[in-house]
C-alpha cells in the first residue's frame, strides 16, 4: 500500500534518485519502505498543478469543500490498522496515543468542514452606497476573506498525524481555499503518504481539481527551501525547531516577493508556582508536574520546561517530591534516534552550565532510544545571567528555579523569550497578591493556565497557540482551533460591483444566510 | 507654538545637533521654523518610555482610551488655522485639501472612540468547561485581542494629517492599545509637532500615562532605523515608497525578534477599459480619468497609472480624448521640489523607454515645483516586455496599455505585480464575457471597482486598503478603516482563569454588554 513515491497532484511520481527509509525507535531498526525524495521537476510540477488548481478551488461552495474535508476524515478512519501500524513503527509512540491523534486529525478536519458549511467565517462586511452624500457620494463596498494562494504545509515531528500531513495547517489552509503541498516529515514518511493517499481519494471522489494537494518526500532540507523560494507559493505553515521555522521564516522574507511564514517553533513554558501553593499542596503538584513533564516522552511543544518558585523549605520539598515522582515514572520511547541524541546532548549542555544542580536524572539502564527524564535547579540570579539556561531541551526535562523574591522571579519572567503557555499555580486569593508577575507573565506568552498543566491543547474557538516571537513567528494568529484559517486569507473589497457577479456571501440576497455586518449591524438578513 | 523640537512621552527635547527646516513648495521657500532631529538619547527614551506606558496604558478601559481618542480629535480642529496654514506651507496643498484632510483624520479618531466605547471589537471567545467530559476534562478557555506593544509609525509625504502624527496608523494603534512612537516625516516637521501638541494635550487631559505617545524629528533614516531595530519596538506602521518600505520590512525581519512591518506602498492601480465601454463612453470616461490621473497632482497611493484596453479605433478616440483632457487641467504644485523631481525624472526615464509613445506631455511654462501631466501608450507586447513599464511614476501620469486581444490583456494582468486597487470600466452585461480576466485582476488586488475611479477611499469597515506584495507587506490586513486596529493586536487565551482576575470583556456577567461568542453563538449574555 505504501509506494515510497510522491502525489504530485493526484499521480504518484518517483524519478527522483535519493532514497531514504524511515526508523523503528521501539525495535531500534530500519522500516522497509523505501521513500524516493521529490524531483525539482517534480516540486515545480506540484507547485504548477497548485497554481492552477487555486482558480477551480475557488469556485467551488464553502459547502463543496467541506465534503471535501469531511470525506478526507473518513478516508483517513478507513485506513484503519494500516494507518494505526505505520504510525506506531515510524514514531515508537503507542497505539492508544495513535488512535487519539488519528481522533483529533479527523476531529479539526470536521471541524473546518462544519466551519465551512455553516459560511460565516469569511467575515462578510457591507457598507451599501448613499448616492446623494455630500460632497461625494459613498460607494457600495463589500468585503470577505479569500484565499492568498497555494501554501506550503511543513509536517511535524512529533504529531505524525495532528499537525502533518492531514493535520492542522492543511485542513486549516484547504478550508480557506489554499491548494496545499506538504512537504513530508522524513522520520513518518509512511504515514504520510498514507495519509495522503486519504486525501487525494477524497479529492477525486468529490470532483476536486488536480492539484488541490501534493506530498512530496524530502529527507533533508533541499524540497523544503525549493518549494519556499517558488514565486508561486504563496504561504508557508511550519511545526518545529527554532533553527528550522527561523530558517524559514529569512528564507520567505528575502523573496522578491516576501511570503508570510506561520512557524510555531520551540517554547519552555514557564510555571510559576506561588508560596502558599507550593507550602500546602507539594505533593500533589509534584504528582501532576511528573506526570506533564514525561508524558509523550515530553515532546510536546507545550513541555513545562521551567518552573519558578521563590527559594525557600516548601520550594526544596517540592524539588524533592518531583525528583522521587519523575525518577518513579518508567521511561519511554523517543520518536527517533536523532531526538534521543538530541536529547542528552541538549541535557548535558544545560547540565554542565556553571550552577546548574540535577535533581533527579533517571540512572538505571534504559532501552534503546528511550528519554531518562531528569530535573535541575538553578539559582534565579544564575538562571538570569545565563541565557543558554533559556533554551528548550526537547524532551522529558525541567529546570526548577529558586528565586529569591517575587521581584527576582518577575526579572526573570521579564528578560524570558516569547513563549506558548504560561502557567501559574496558585492557592484561593494568592494570585491577587502578585498583578505585577502576573502582568509581566502575560507579556511574554499566548495563553496563561491557573493551576493547570500546559500540555494538552484544546481544539476550540478560544485557544490561542502561539506566542510572541520565538514561539511563533507572528503571534497575530493561531496554529490551533478554527481561528487558524486566518493565517491564509486576505480581505478583499469589491466597490459598487455588479450583484449577479458578487460572490453569493456578498451578495443583496444572502443567499447563504450567513451572518453579515451590514452597515454596522450584524445579522444575516436579505438587503 | 512651533518649537522645533521632540516629544519625548510629555516633554519637550531637542539636545540632538542636527537641524533641518521645511519648504513651502508654492512660494519655492524655505519654512522659517527649525526642527531638530531626534538624538540616540532622546529615541531610547522614547521607546523605554513607552515600554513603561504600555502596562499602565492597557489598564484603562476602552470608554478612557476612547475619551483621548475624542480629545485628540477636538484638540486637532482647536489647533485651527494654525494648523492650516502650516500644513498648506508645507505641502503646497490648497486649504480645502488641508481641512478636507483634518476633517478625515478627526473621523479616524472618533470611528475608533466609537469602536473603543463599544467594546466588542476584541472578538470575545469562550468556551466554558465541561469537567466530566470523557476521557479528559474541558478546560474553560477565553480569548481576545490584546496589543502587541509599542508600535513605531512612520508619517507618510502626501497625507500630512490622515496618515501622518495622528493618522489612520496612530489612531488604530493607540485605540488597540500600543503605544506610539512617530517618526515624524521631514518635509511637514512643523504640522507633525503641532498635531503632536494636540495629542500629549489630550494625553495629559485624559490622564494617559507619560510615554503613550512621542514624536520625534528626523531629516534622514537614521531616526528610523534606530526605532526599528530598538528590542522594546513591536510592530512597524508605514507609508510611502516600495525602498523605503522595503528597507524597514528587512530590517525588521533581520532583528533577534522579528517584528510585523504593516508597510502601505507603490501602487499603479490597473484600469481595464473593456471594448463596448470604450466605444459607447470614449468622451465621458476621457474626461473622469483625466480628473482622477491630476486630483492632487497625482500624488494618490490609489491614482491610476495604468490603464488597459484592447487596440482598435475606440482605444485610439480615447487616447486621444484623455490626452486632449489632460492638457486641459490646469498644473498643480507638488509636495517638494524632491517629489516634482522624482516625477520628472521617473517619467523621462519611463519615456525613455523603447516603444513608448508621448500621446500628452504638458508642454507649456509651468510654475517652480508644479507638475507636468502626461500620458503615455504603449503595445501590449512591449509591456509584457519590459517591466520597468510596471514601475510607479509619483504624479499626475497614466500610461494606456493597447492590448492585441482579451489573451494578451489577462497575461498582462497575471504579470503585474501585487496593487491595491483594480477597476473594471464595463458596459451593462459586458464584464459576463471576460470571467477570466476577472479573475487575474482579482489575484492581483485588494479592492477591486466596478465603473468608477480608484481615487477616493471611503474610509469604512468594508475598506480594504492593502493588497499582495509591494501593495502592501502583509496582505492580511488593511491600512484603512476600523478593522486596521487588527495590525497591532494579538489573540491571548486565559484557561481556567478565576473570574474577578479575567478582564471586563471575558467576565461570566459581561459587564460592559459586548457581543462575544460564547460556545459558539454570538450574543451579549451574561453567562
Amino acid at each position: 500500500m505504501i509506494t515510497g513515491k510522491n502525489y504530485v497532484g493526484n499521480r504518484l511520481a518517483g524519478n527522483g534518485t535519493k532514497t531514504y527509509t524511515t526508523f523503528n525507535p521501539l525495535l531500534n531498526i530500519e522500516n522497509e519502505n523505501e521513500f524516493v525524495e521529490a524531483s525539482t521537476e517534480e516540486i515545480n510540477e506540484a507547485v504548477f498543478l497548485a497554481s492552477d488548481a487555486y482558480i477551480a478551488y475557488n469556485q467551488k461552495s464553502g459547502k463543496e469543500k467541506a465534503a471535501f474535508l469531511n470525506a478526507i476524515a473518513d478516508n483517513i478512519l478507513a485506513l484503519d490498522d494500516t494507518l494505526i501500524q505505520t504510525y506506531c513503527s515510524e514514531s515508537g509512540l503507542p497505539e492508544g496515543r495513535a488512535k487519539g491523534e488519528r481522533g483529533r486529525t479527523m476531529g479539526q478536519l470536521r471541524a473546518f468542514a462544519a466551519l465551512l458549511d455553516e459560511g460565516s467565517w469569511v467575515d462578510a462586511t457591507i457598507d451599501t452606497a448613499i448616492p446623494d452624500r455630500s460632497p461625494a457620494p459613498k460607494p457600495d463596498l463589500r468585503k470577505m476573506l479569500v484565499p492568498l494562494g497555494p501554501v506550503v504545509v511543513f509536517g511535524a515531528s512529533n504529531f505524525p498525524l495532528a499537525f502533518s500531513t492531514a493535520g492542522g495547517d492543511t485542513a486549516a489552509a484547504l478550508a480557506a481555499g489554499c491548494p496545499v503541498i506538504v512537504k513530508s516529515h522524513p522520520m513518518h514518511a509512511g504515514t504520510g503518504e498514507l495519509v495522503a493517499s486519504a486525501i487525494i481519494k477524497a479529492a477525486e471522489a468529490t470532483g476536486m481539481p488536480n492539484g488541490v494537494f501534493s506530498n512530496l518526500n524530502s529527507s533533508g532540507i533541499e524540497v523544503g527551501v525549493q518549494l519556499v523560494k517558488h514565486p508561486q507559493v504563496k504561504a508557508v505553515g511550519f511545526t518545529g525547531s527554532i533553527v528550522g521555522g527561523r530558517a524559514l521564516f529569512d528564507l520567505a522574507a528575502q523573496r522578491d516577493e516576501p511570503i508570510p511564514v506561520f512557524a510555531e517553533m520551540g517554547s519552555i513554558n514557564p510555571v510559576i508556582i506561588l508560596p502558599e501553593a507550593l507550602r500546602n499542596r507539594a505533593v500533589e503538584l509534584a504528582k501532576t508536574y511528573a506526570g506533564s513533564i514525561t508524558v509523550g516522552s515530553g515532546q510536546f511543544c507545550t513541555n513545562p520546561g521551567l518552573l519558578l518558585g521563590i527559594a525557600g523549605e516548601s520550594l526544596t520539598q517540592f524539588v524533592q517530591n518531583l525528583s522521587d515522582e519523575i525518577v518513579r515514572i518508567e521511561p519511554s520511547c523517543m520518536l527517533h534516534p536523532k531526538i534521543v541524541g538530541a536529547y542528552e546532548k541538549n541535557k548535558q549542555t544545560a547540565i554542565d552550565q556553571s550552577g546548574l544542580v540535577v535533581a533527579a536524572d533517571y540512572g538505571s539502564e534504559v532501552n534503546v532510544n528511550y528519554a531518562r527524564q531528569a530535573v535541575v535547579t538553578v539559582e534565579g540570579k544564575t538562571f538570569l545571567e545565563n541565557t543558554k539556561l533559556h533554551h528548550e531541551v526537547f524532551g522529558p526535562f525541567s529546570m526548577v528555579v529558586q528565586c529569591k523574591d517575587a521581584a527576582e522571579l518577575q526579572e526573570i519572567i521579564n528578560n524570558l523569550e516569547g513563549q506558548l503557555t504560561g502557567t501559574i499555580i496558585s492557592d484561593t486569593n494568592e494570585i491577587a497578591k502578585y498583578p505585577q508577575v502576573i502582568t509581566a507573565l502575560q507579556n511574554r506568552v499566548g495563553r496563561i493556565i491557573f493551576n493547570g498543566v500546559p500540555t494538552g491543547v484544546e481544539v476550540c474557538p478560544s485557544m490561542q497557540h502561539g506566542g510572541p516571537y520565538p514561539a511563533s513567528t507572528d503571534s497575530r494568529f493561531t496554529a490551533v482551533g478554527t481561528q487558524s484559517i486566518k493565517r491564509w486569507v486576505r480581505p478583499f473589497s469589491f466597490q459598487n460591483w455588479p450583484d449577479d457577479l458578487l460572490p453569493n456571501e456578498l451578495k443583496n440576497a444572502n443567499p447563504l444566510a450567513i451572518n453579515r455586518s451590514v452597515n454596522g449591524k450584524l445579522n444575516s438578513d436579505a438587503i
